[in-house]
């Protein structure tokens, strides 16, 4: 049985720097995140990912699920508090918030692991700002089996409370990795699979289903588009066909198009 | 040459109506929404949209873009009031606000007005809740040449400010419906097109691309998915093929695939 911490003040030490977790800064010094909501929290523990706290509202249901996230809170080291749903929302930092929120210790993987001769389709973010963006399409990648995200450069914060919310807990399914524009360009110059990016200047249909072995999906900046080093590597760049005089797609719905496009022959006909 | 009004302080009942677009009720009122920036506003004056105000912050650069939605604001009897930048952020709500702001008439499409027998693609979204996703299908909407979209039930409004940027300018291009569940049942009694439903018990692939005529394409709700009484009428059930043990993409970003299959034929290839 867990044993549980009851905790009542916002001046707590412990609440103080769970609630720091809402600012880059807090995230970074502690290497951690907020994920929000008994389902996700035991999807992040049931794939491994190590749960330092678990906040607990007094208002909570009891059940399996959550005696699950008990244990697996203690059995990786954390500890479980208890707290009045009036400080959970001090805490989530909005009204109704989740009965459940967990401090998650964050991941990420190195670019050099991720292979340069498998057959697996990658997402390549540059400067991706916007992090309701950078959370949806974490849950596409999700959905269509990605096998991880690459953030190019100065992209929003994957661990943000916004993007991981707009992610549905997708964010511990999905490889993340972190690396400066000259990193990636090094790194891809061992590569020997597929590049291709999205780009308007682009003449190629999005159609990816023949691609053969590994495949690196790159999508530009929200604003400014792909920029000129990351579409010069690319031996393919694709244009998703629009309607003359419209010029662009939200980020996360072009890189829906595109994900589908590249995985969409893998899976099986539905059932 | 425009004449222009000079407003200093937030208590002029003129800039508290406009402020008040910012709410639901001030919107329903009014019958008017917040359009923000100068390319979003001569695009809407460009296609006939009613501009009632046109709100000109005094730090905006002066040009040839901002005197044509000028005259487009008195040539259809609105007035033009110029602003501190201060005040500008106090309507927009938000540090950093653009230098121009429009007041522009509502316009829907009633329900009668889609053709039962023409040849379009159309979105029906039933109760679409969140207006950043309901912006962002606007936006894919305009990109692929959609005929129109129709909103069933509670859905969140297209004219809410969060939900007119999200579109970034495309809720002036995609003609909307607003209309009650039965309204849309009896309306569709009598559509003759092809009526798909985009379910996770659907069985079919998205491919839309040969489907001849009019096309309606229906997209759930982001938690419950589609109604009994709406997957219904459907004659096909599309599943967007996903990876095992996963099930649901973001609202906009699947609305994006269906759209994108639906009309991708229809475009020539790029150039």
């Amino acid at each position: 049985m867990a044993i549980d911490f009851e905790i009542t003040s916002a001046a707590n030490p412990e609440i103080k720097s769970i609630r720091a977790l809402n600012t880059k800064k807090g995230r970074t010094e502690q290497g951690a995140f907020l994920s929000e909501g008994l389902r996700h929290v035991i999807e992040a523990a049931r794939v491994g990912w190590v749960i330092r706290r678990l906040v607990i509202s007094k208002a909570a249901r009891q059940g399996p699920l959550l005696e699950e996230a008990r244990r697996a809170c203690v059995e990786s080291g954390g500890r479980v508090l208890v707290v009045p749903p009036a400080l959970m929302e001090r805490i989530a930092k909005r009204d109704n918030a989740q009965s459940v929120i967990a401090v998650i210790e964050q991941r990420r993987r190195a670019l050099d692991d991720i292979p340069g001769d498998g057959a697996e389709v990658y997402l390549v973010l540059e400067e991706a700002r916007d992090p309701g963006n950078l959370g949806s399409i974490l849950r596409t990648a999700d959905a269509f089996g990605i096998s991880g995200v690459v953030l190019v450069g100065a992209c929003c914060d994957p661990f943000s409370v916004e993007a991981v919310r707009a992610s549905m807990g997708s964010v511990v399914n999905v490889p993340l990795t972190e690396i400066d524009r000259d990193g990636f360009l090094a790194w891809h110059a061992g590569w020997r699979g597929a590049t291709v990016g999205t780009h308007l200047k682009g003449t190629a249909l999005p159609g990816l289903r023949d691609l053969k072995g590994g495949v690196l999906i790159l999508m530009g900046n929200e604003q400014a588009g792909l920029s000129a080093p990351l579409s010069d590597i690319c031996e393919t760049l694709v244009r998703i066909p629009m309607r003359a005089g419209s010029d662009s797609l939200n980020l996360a719905a072009a890189t829906a198009i595109m994900a589908y496009e590249a995985t969409a022959a893998g899976f099986a006909e539905p059932q």
